[in-house]
Order: C-alpha cells, then sequence, then structure tokens
C-alpha cells in the first residue's frame, strides 16, 4: 500500500525510489496518475507510455533485484498542483560498487484526487561521472 | 517579441521550435520562466540550469545555424495551471536529409503571470531509427 502521508511532492518521490530499491511493483505503479499518457523514459531506453508497458519495464528491472538509487542536487519548479523535479541518480545495482554512471532525471508529479502522483519519469545517461560527490558550488582549484 | 497569442501550453511550443529553427536566441529565451531552477538537457549532453548556462547553450547550438525539429506523437497530461509535454523530435541541420537520430523530448510548461512558460527541457537519444513516418498505431504486416 501506498503511505498515506503522500503529503507532498517530495513524499511521492522518496516513495518511488523506495519502491524501485525493494522491487516492489505494486507500489511504485501505484505511485503513477491514472492517465493512459503517463511516460517513463530508463537511461538509455525508448519511451514507454501508460501503465502496461511502464509496469512490463519495471518488472524486467527487478528480475535483477532492486535498484538503489540515491537522488541529489534538485532543482525544482512547480506551482500548487505541480512540481518538476530535475536531479541526478546514483544507481547501485547488485554489487555496491561506486556509481560511474552519470544519471540525469526528470520527474512530474501532479495533485490529483488521489494525492500527489507522477505522471513522467525521464532519465538519460549523461557524460563523465556523476557530481555526486562534490557539493553543488565546489570549486576544486 | 515573444507573440501575444501565447495563450496556451502549445502555442508556448510551437514557438519555442520556431525560435530554434530561426535560430532567435533572444525570442527562444524570453519563453523560458524567469526562475533559476530552469533545465535544459540536450540530447547527450549534461544538466544545464538557470537562463545564462541555457543561453550559451543554444548560442553554441546557433553558431551553425537554426535547427529545423519536427515535433510528433504528443503525449501530454496536465492541470488548469501546467502542461507536461512528451514528444518525439525529427531533428534537421544543415543539410536537409532524413533524420537518423530518434530523439525523445520532455517538455514541461507553467502558466505564470507572463503566460505559459517552459521550465524544463529534457532531451534523450533513444535507440533506434525515430519512428517518425509511422503514423501511431500503424501495424506494418
Amino acid at each position: 500500500m501506498v503511505s498515506k502521508s503522500m503529503g507532498t511532492a517530495a513524499d511521492a518521490e522518496a516513495a518511488f525510489y523506495d519502491a524501485i530499491a525493494r522491487a516492489d511493483i505494486n507500489v511504485l505503479m501505484a505511485l503513477w496518475a491514472d492517465d493512459d499518457d503517463i511516460v517513463c523514459v530508463h537511461p538509455g531506453g525508448s519511451r514507454l507510455t501508460g501503465h502496461a508497458e511502464i509496469r512490463a519495464s519495471w518488472e524486467q528491472v527487478f528480475e535483477r533485484g532492486g535498484v538503489h538509487i540515491n537522488v541529489s542536487r534538485l532543482h525544482e519548479t512547480h506551482n500548487m498542483m505541480t512540481a518538476v523535479h530535475s536531479i541526478v541518480e546514483e544507481v547501485h545495482q547488485a554489487e555496491d560498487r561506486q556509481p560511474d554512471v552519470h544519471v540525469i532525471a526528470t520527474n512530474v508529479f501532479l495533485k490529483t484526487a488521489q494525492g500527489w502522483r507522477i505522471v513522467i519519469h525521464h532519465a538519460s545517461v549523461a557524460p563523465g561521472r556523476a557530481p555526486s560527490h562534490q557539493p553543488p558550488g565546489t570549486v576544486l582549484h
């Protein structure tokens, strides 16, 4: 079940990554808006739309277990009914080694009658290493 | 100047791609929300935030002239103040040859006091050829 404390978009985003870490497909899918036009793009992947395609893709991911993703460097724009999050994802799957992939994700949440729900998750691979271990604004020289 | 007919998110998106085609940096930048947390990700690129970084990136793109992008396959979720667009971009630069890159873009527009403005443009390269010349739902056999 989705937590009843889903009072903000940040709560919904935390629940999203928690469900991915636990490979909990039912909780994960319950966090999406009830809309055929929801969109998910995995890093390097094609566009998936609607609950059936998106569920199938995560079931495939979860065949290898949960994926631990640390989220950092949030940039947010929002209004009363919408939160647009841009984040950097540190992805750890299987062995707990240093992430060597730099993934940028856009997550958009809309406030629905059922609470905050995700409508788009668009992740892509960026060049170079993730800047996750540098605090924002650090000058290295 | 930005057209006064910017009454919908679709108008803002049309103006966005029109400015890119004409390499009009001032119109392009006027379409973004007045917010330091705006985000732009070019295909295969890193995350750019804020007006200065985003402007500099498009100025660099426009050194080779405008970029003609045909937009297709819109999936949209929205509320009164927000439009979340997922599209496929057919990109034509310089020579007018067939696009061989399959680009997916997420564009999010918020309704501001100044009208509909873009807050995030996240483009990424997907595998294979763009499905642009197949009408949605076409069965090929």
